[in-house]
């Protein structure tokens, strides 16, 4: 396979596995920048997660542009994507959703943070960006790069952010960190819910969130991959390009 | 297919999604007004909506009269349905279930309101009606007309009532529409009872809500009804009439 | 189908149901009433309720003498329902388990009270029996009809008792009445459980409760049961006797 | 079969109740002492606990070093192993997972103690080891016998400790027992979050405690294995060398 069909596959992968574990329902979404153009990135038309097949990704510029649109509809929320990629040219991978247990802490402004090694891909801070500050009364959609760009200086160099009311977008290095982050910032969401009903709750600390990610790598990203590929039907299939 | 037969395989779809999800279990029932004859709507014998075919939809009258029983047996509590399109002529669809994460806001007099974008289809209030205040110790069950009529009532002009240790109602301009709405205020309950133990919710502002209903379509419902119908094994088809 | 192999296929499907919605899991047991034998009641040897099968269904006197063990090892709790059965001549049909959300409620004496009209079957009260009142520290197993009798002496005229530490015994007039006991007395808990953390508690009244025990009847249950059989794949077959 | 092909063949097995129960995902993992050798011991090379072979099963000395590694890669974390093997000769399987409804005890510095019977075998206390006391900020990976040590020396002679931040150790005398003791901290933990919301618990008694474990036998973990086999498409075996 070429990289542009290994990365394809990938996605698919990635679409089906984030929808498994509840992350993304029949909404949210995720990308990868373009392999041999890092000024376009790739994502599915508008589609559940969960039926997505490799006809349906589509290429785009920075800017939202469709490169060859095929009279495929694309997201509503592109901007996201193209505005990540835009203000942070390490990143590689990104995902929108509305992951059930994020919201709470989006809605409560309560400072969601890593307690568990496996979340620590999260970073020590998740800010909280709320669309109403700047653009007012509005859908809560992420339509323009104009939202878009605001979110991304919300973001600014971290790893996560909390979209009020709506949801979270997560950055990556590649298509398998950004799944795996989004997946045990789930998991911490929902563990922090239930530490809070027991009483004060000692986080990672700083140091031990930099030690993790430090380490991280391959090995605990293949691992998970493999496992996920198999719950959802999908062939393991090496890295791209690796 | 005629304009009938693709709205009783809509119906039935319908009933499918909205099991799937756990908005209605063995109970819980939806009807949509019959598509050439405002005065009449179509509903499920009484069965499980997880086993329900096409053969189980019966018509009625907006009194609950069936036109053609053929020995089938309807739901005791149809009068929901027809009490609500005899007071909203502009409403095509109508849920009623005892969707778990909103029963306990029903039992303790809680607010219900949208804190999730998705969600916005509750509308900014949610009533709560008890039947127990103008009809005493009763079955709850909304067994007549009268009683449909005082349910429909405090629903007014709204989207969706809460019944205190009962269920809820929930009433659309569609199928599609009403399955969404329904599900996600199911979604946005689990998120607000999560939530309310974390402090103080910032809900969506009227203003939002109003964004997001004037600005929902098509384009929403149909992505996510696709992705269901994926999920309960039933084909994919477009709106009926579309 | 004779009235005992309708019986016994019957408590087969009320087994595969009660796993199915996790009332019970590798533990918990559902008897019945000997149909034309009121001295006997029926129960399966020791295994998982989700693999019961008809002959795994024995035959016991009310004290807990297998009539044909053929090998088989019973279950070492039945002395809860011969106790059942002893004291309550009215009752056809017995369920134990673990039922999880009912647990909380037995551990921190706090009464569990129906909340929703599909809960009304567990009764107006439902006492909390503690094994060490009366036998000390034991395993908690309820193992001699003493302690049987102990536990059916806390039950009194009621339909259910929770079992401190350990789980809670559910009675009914039909096995399929009883099974629809047990399933809403787990839903009720975990609807308590929530509502609690949102306030004041609206229960039933107990005219409500006696208005919806009163019209209860085979409508209410053959419609579960058909949805419930579908869901786990077995036959459904009309009331035995019936 | 042989003894070693029997107990590679139970291991096969809990790896996969295991993940059916959620108590490991893609981490995770369950060794056994090996059975002709105790300062041996079997665990899967490094992938995910749902997919496990038996071919993916390696031998280790108590200091990790794989006997016959054939290209495959060990778990980083199999000092937890080792180490307690070292440290509990009685001891014959150990679970090491993040067994999610556990980590907010270990976060928050709450007991966590048995209210249910079937929860006995965490025995009466369960300590909470901190792996930054001893080795400052670290990825909380046990990576090394030193960690591991000071882990067993926490653990002591008890039957369980967590990991805080990270999981937990479940150890047994019988690969059965093990995975039954993992199954039901995991239950307790839940059920005690849900019950510490409704008021003050009350806890078995030591007493109690210790006449559960005094009694539980081959009775309890057959018949739980069994329905667990059942559940997870596996053969059900007797114990090996039964």
């Amino acid at each position: 396979m070429t990289l542009i069909d290994q990365t394809l596959e990938e996605l698919v992968t990635a679409n089906r596995i984030l929808a498994n574990h509840g992350v993304v329902d029949t909404f949210g979404h995720i990308s990868v920048r373009h392999p041999e153009n890092p000024d376009h990135y790739l994502l599915s038309c508008s589609r559940a997660p969960e039926v997505i097949e490799v006809d349906d990704i589509m290429e785009f510029t920075l800017d939202g542009e469709a490169i060859d649109p095929k009279g495929r509809d694309p997201y509503a929320e592109r901007a996201i994507h193209g505005s990540v990629y835009k203000a942070r040219p390490e990143i590689i991978a990104v995902v929108h959703n509305h992951s059930p247990s994020v919201i709470p802490f989006g809605v409560t402004g309560t400072d969601l943070k890593p307690l568990l090694h496996m979340a620590a891909g999260m970073g020590t801070e998740v800010p909280i960006w709320d669309s109403r500050t700047k653009f007012g009364d509005t859908t809560l959609l992420v339509t323009t790069m104009e939202m878009g760009g605001d979110l991304a200086a919300a973001l600014g160099d971290r790893r996560a952010a909390l979209m009020r009311g709506h949801g979270s977008v997560v950055v990556g290095r590649s298509v398998r960190e950004v799944v795996f982050s989004a997946i045990y910032l789930e998991v911490n969401a929902k563990l922090q819910l239930q530490a809070h009903t027991l009483g004060d709750i000692l986080f990672l600390s700083d140091g031990e969130v930099e030690a993790i990610l430090k380490r991280r790598g391959a090995y605990t990203f293949e691992r998970a991959w493999q496992g996920w590929c198999h719950r959802v039907g999908r062939p393991y299939e090496p890295a791209p390009g690796s």
